[in-house]
C-alpha cells in the first residue's frame, strides 16, 4: 500500500497526499454515522483533476489497494468508512463549476462542489438544482448516494437530475455517460446505474445536472392531526386531489416537543402533535387556490390547528420547524448519548403503520427517539438517542432498528429510502432483494471491478 | 435450433409455437421500421407465465439459440429483428393486470398488457399511466425502450415509473429489482438498467408502475410563428417563466399543409407555420391563469395566431391535429414510397438549428419530409418519404439521416431520444459516447449474457 501511496505522490504532489492520523480519523470515521468500522484508510489524497483520478486508480489497481471516495462525509451508513484500509480519494479539490448552459437549464459541476455554493452562484440565472440533503453535501456524494430530502416529493430524487457523467472505472478508464441532452434512449442508462452505487464500480468526477426554473413564489403551511394515521391519511387525500405540492413532510408529537424545548423555531409555541409541513411554490394566485383546496381537503381529514403563511417572513418561520429538526435533536440530546438514525421507506398506504409501530418499540425501550417524514415518498427517519457505552442500550436499539427494517420489507418497502446502504444496512439488502438480485449486482460489479477494490465492503459482500 | 423447440413446445403447449411462415414474418420484419433485416427467428413462442419464459431461457441458454423478446411490434428501429435468428419470445399472452394498489398509486401488470388498456381499466380509480407511445404499445416494450411521447414534458420518460421489474435473465434464473417503495436507495438501480436495454439484458416480464392522478382539466392552445427559431425560443420562454404546461409540441409548415390536405383535423384551416401545440391541465382557474401567461410570453415573442380551447370541443379538436400527424403523414406520402422516421435530441438552445438544417437538407433532396417535436425535451421526429426500389433514393435518405445523426452529436445531443437503438442506430452509438464508454456496456452485457444470446445484434456488436 506504501508504495501505491508513493507512486500517488508523484502524481498529485506531496502537499496532497497525506498521512497525518488526525486527517486520516476525519477520513475514516464520522460522528454522524452508526456504521463506523476499526480499520482506517492508509492515506488521504487528494487530486485536482479526472485525470489525476484516473492515475491514482491506476497506481491502486496495480498494487490491489482499496479506493474509498470521499465527498464531504456527510453520509450516515458508512459510506465512505475503509474497513478493508486503502487509499481515500478526497474530492474536495475539485470544486469547480465547469460551465452553465443557461439557456439549456443545465451546469457541468465537478465532484466536489457543494450544492449549497452551487444554488448560491447560479441565483442570478434564476436555475437552481432543487435537491436538497445535507447542507454541507457536494454533488459528487449526493449522486453516489442518489440522495433527495424534502423537494423529491416535486422533483424526484438526484438520479432525475443526472444529464451526464464523467466516471474513473477502476483501472483508470475515463468515461462519460452521455453527452448532453436532456432526454435519451441511447443505449445503456448508464448515469443510473452509477448514481447510487455509492462508489462501488467508479469514481465520479464530473456531472452535468439539469436545473429547475426557481419559483416565482413560496408559501408554506402547518396542520396538525389526533394521530399519526390521520396526518399520513389526509397527506394521501392530498395527493389524490392532486394539490400541486413542492414538499409534504411530517414530524412526530416528540420532534415537536424538542423544537419547543430548544427555543421554539419561529418564535412560536407548537402544538405537540403528529404535524403535516406544506410547502406551495408558483404564481400568487396558484398557491392560493391550493392552499384553499389544502385547507379543504385538510380540514374534512381530521386537521386540527391550520396556520398558512401569508408574509415571507411566516414563510421563514413556520418551515422553520422542520428546518431546525435536525439540530434540535442535538441540543435536546441527553448528555453522553449518540444518535441512531436511518430511514425506510414503505408503500404511502402503510406509513401510518409502520410509523406509529416504530415510535411504539422505540419508546418501549425507554429511549428518547423522534420521527420525521417525507410523507410524499412514503418515507421517513427515525433518531434514537442512546448511550454508546451501554451495550445494553446498544444492542437494544440495534434490535430495534432491525426490528424496522423487517417491518418495512414485510410492508413491500426498502431498508435505505434515502441514505443508502453503505455498510450497515448490507445484510438488510439481501433479504429485501433476495440473492439472485444481490448476485446479479454482484455480478455487474465484478464485471467493472475485478480486483473488488472500489469501496469494497458496501452495498454487498464480495461472495 | 429445432431441438430447442421441439423442448420449448413442451413448456409452452404445442399451440403456443408457431412455425408458420406468416407469423414469422409479422414477427421478423415491420413495415414501420427501417432497419429490417434479411434473418427470421425459427419459431414463435408465446409463454403465458414469467416461469415459462424462464424455462424457455434455460432451454435456449442450453442450446446457444438466441431470444429474442416481441411485444406489440410498434418499435421502429429493428429493435425486435432477429439478425441471428433464434427463438422469438412473443409476450402477448402476458396480459393480466395482476394487482392495482390504488392507495399507493402503483399497479402491477404483465409485460404484454397494452397501456391504453390499462388506462381504460384504471379510469374508475382516477389514476394513470402517463406515458403515450404508439397505442399499440405494450408495457414491456415501452420499459425495454425508455419510451415516452408528448406527456414526457411534465411526467419525464418511462423510466421515471418504474417501481419494480421481474426479469428473466439468459440463464433462466429470474429476479425481481425492488420491491413496492415509490423512493429507493438501496443498492444498484436495476430498474434503470433494465428500462431502455432493449431486451439484451434480460425478458422483462411483469412490472409494478407508478400512477398520476388524471387532470381534472385540460385544455389546449396552438400558436404560429414566422419561424421554427421562433417557435423553439419562444417555447424556452414559457419554461424559463416556469408556465406548468402538460405538452409542448412543435410540428413545422410542411405537416400543417399535410393536416390540411388529409382533411383539416378539427374540422378547422391550419396555418401551414410552424407551429405550437401547448397542453394545459390542473384545476379550471389554474389553467385560466396559464393560458393567460402563455399569451403574454407568445405575444412578445412573435406569436402569431394563437388560439386556445374555451370548451372540452374545442380542446379535441386543437390537439386532434398533433393526434393525427402520424396518420396524416401516412395518408399524404405518395404511392409506392415508405417512410423513413428517426429521432433525435439536442440541448434546447440548439433545437431550432437543427430543425432548420434537416428540414433544408431534406429538401434539397427533393424527397417530401415533415418534422414534428417534443420541444421541451429537445427531441423531434422528421419523417421523410422515398421510394424503397430506388437505391438513388435510399441511398439520399439513408445519407440525409446520417447526417442528422451527426448534426446532433456535434450539438452535443444524442442519436436517440426515445425510439432505442436497435440494430438502426448502433454505429452512431460508439460516435455518441465512444469506444470506452460502449466497452463498459459491452463488459456488463457479457457479465449478464456471456453467451451473448439476449436480442443479439441490437444496441451495440459484440467485439
Amino acid at each position: 500500500m506504501l508504495k501505491a501511496v508513493d507512486e500517488v505522490k508523484r502524481v498529485v504532489g506531496e502537499e496532497f497526499v497525506s498521512l497525518d492520523a488526525e486527517d486520516i480519523e476525519n477520513h475514516g470515521y464520522s460522528d454522524w454515522s452508526t456504521s463506523n468500522t476499526t480499520e482506517r484508510p492508509v492515506a488521504v489524497v487528494s487530486p485536482a483533476t479526472t485525470d489525476e483520478v484516473s492515475q491514482i486508480a491506476r497506481i491502486c489497481t496495480q498494487y490491489r489497494v482499496p479506493m474509498v471516495p470521499f465527498g464531504a462525509g456527510s453520509s450516515v451508513e458508512g459510506n465512505f468508512s475503509a474497513p478493508h484500509s486503502g487509499i481515500c480519494i478526497d474530492l474536495s479539490r475539485m470544486d469547480q463549476v465547469v460551465a452553465v448552459y443557461e439557456h439549456d437549464m443545465n451546469v457541468t459541476v465537478q465532484a466536489g462542489v457543494r450544492w449549497v455554493d452551487l444554488n448560491e452562484q447560479l441565483k442570478p440565472t434564476g436555475l437552481f438544482l432543487p435537491m436538497d440533503p445535507s447542507p454541507t453535501a457536494y454533488v459528487g456524494g449526493m449522486i453516489a448516494t442518489n440522495c433527495s430530502g424534502t423537494n423529491a416529493m416535486r422533483y424526484g430524487t438526484m438520479k432525475d437530475w443526472v444529464v451526464n457523467l464523467t466516471v474513473v472505472l477502476p483501472d483508470g478508464t475515463v468515461i462519460k455517460t452521455k453527452r448532453r441532452p436532456r432526454k435519451s434512449s441511447a443505449g445503456y442508462n448508464l448515469n443510473a446505474l452509477f448514481t447510487g452505487s455509492e462508489g462501488t464500480l467508479g469514481i465520479i468526477t464530473e456531472a452535468t445536472l439539469k436545473l429547475a426554473v426557481i419559483p416565482q413564489e413560496t408559501s408554506v403551511g402547518i396542520a396538525t392531526f389526533p394521530t399519526v394515521g390521520d396526518a399520513t391519511a389526509a397527506a394521501s387525500k392530498l395527493i389524490r386531489a392532486a394539490v400541486p405540492l413542492a414538499a409534504l413532510e411530517f414530524m412526530d408529537d416528540v420532534q415537536m416537543r424538542i423544537i419547543n424545548q430548544n427555543g421554539g423555531a419561529g418564535g412560536r409555541y407548537w402544538e405537540e402533535a403528529p404535524t403535516l409541513f406544506l410547502k406551495f411554490t408558483g404564481t400568487t394566485s396558484g398557491i392560493k387556490e391550493s392552499i384553499d383546496r389544502t385547507r379543504q381537503v385538510l380540514a374534512s381529514n381530521k386537521g386540527e390547528e391550520m396556520v398558512f403563511a401569508s408574509t415571507a417572513e411566516e414563510v421563514d418561520n413556520l418551515w422553520s420547524a422542520r428546518k431546525q429538526a435536525l439540530w434540535a435533536i442535538l441540543a435536546a440530546r441527553p448528555q453522553g448519548t449518540e444518535i441512531w438514525s436511518t430511514d425506510v421507506a414503505v408503500p404511502i398506504s402503510r406509513l401510518a403503520e409502520i410509523v406509529e409501530m416504530s415510535k411504539e418499540e422505540s419508546s418501549s425501550l425507554g429511549l428518547f427517539s423522534t420521527v420525521l417524514g417525507h410523507v410524499g415518498d412514503g418515507n421517513f427517519h427515525q433518531a434514537v438517542m442512546y448511550n454508546p457505552k451501554s451495550s445494553e442500550q446498544y444492542k437494544a436499539v440495534k434490535a430495534c432498528v432491525s426490528r424496522m427494517m423487517r417491518r418495512a420489507l414485510e410492508m413491500e418497502g426498502t431498508v435505505s429510502g434515502e441514505h443508502g446502504i453503505g455498510i450497515g444496512k448490507k445484510d438488510y439488502l439481501a433479504e429485501e432483494l433476495g440473492e439472485p438480485t444481490v448476485d446479479l449486482m454482484r455480478t455487474l460489479k465484478r464485471s467493472v471491478d475485478p480486483y473488488w477494490l472500489m469501496n469494497p465492503g458496501k452495498v454487498f459482500n464480495e461472495k
